[in-house]
């Protein structure tokens, strides 16, 4: 069974950056990568905070949330 | 070709966290990945101040930076 990982982002520039060279890099025989995208999917935000996303772009891989760099916080994406 | 991508770390909890879930993960197909300890080699140390790593851990992906997380500053790597 392959590995969730969720890439969460904001359309910043760092995020873009970030979702063409790290989550396009995964293997895709052992994760199944979904890309979310808070600016069209803002009802996820709840469910990206509760894994621990603090800010933007984020990866969460099998429950545990890696931020990547640094495009913008949560309470900025929530303000915009 | 293989794009090459190098785990910086320094040995820390959220390193080796990082480590095994993301470092991990790349498409070997696609990616060379070596990881890099600093506690064991420091004099890579300069290459990955080069790359634009501020932080650890953080992947180079291609040349470009990317933290993942924060274990330790490089002031700290570099201190310690």
């Amino acid at each position: 069974m392959k590995t969730k990982a969720i890439f969460y982002h904001a359309g910043c520039p760092v995020c873009v950056s970030a979702e063409q060279q790290l989550a396009g890099a995964l293997d895709p025989q052992r994760y199944d990568v979904e890309i979310v995208n808070f600016a069209e999917t803002p009802q996820r935000i709840a469910e990206a905070e509760r894994a621990g996303v603090v800010s933007v772009p984020a990866f969460v891989i099998g429950g545990s949330p890696f931020h990547i760099n640094f495009g913008a916080s949560m309470a900025d994406v929530k303000g915009g």
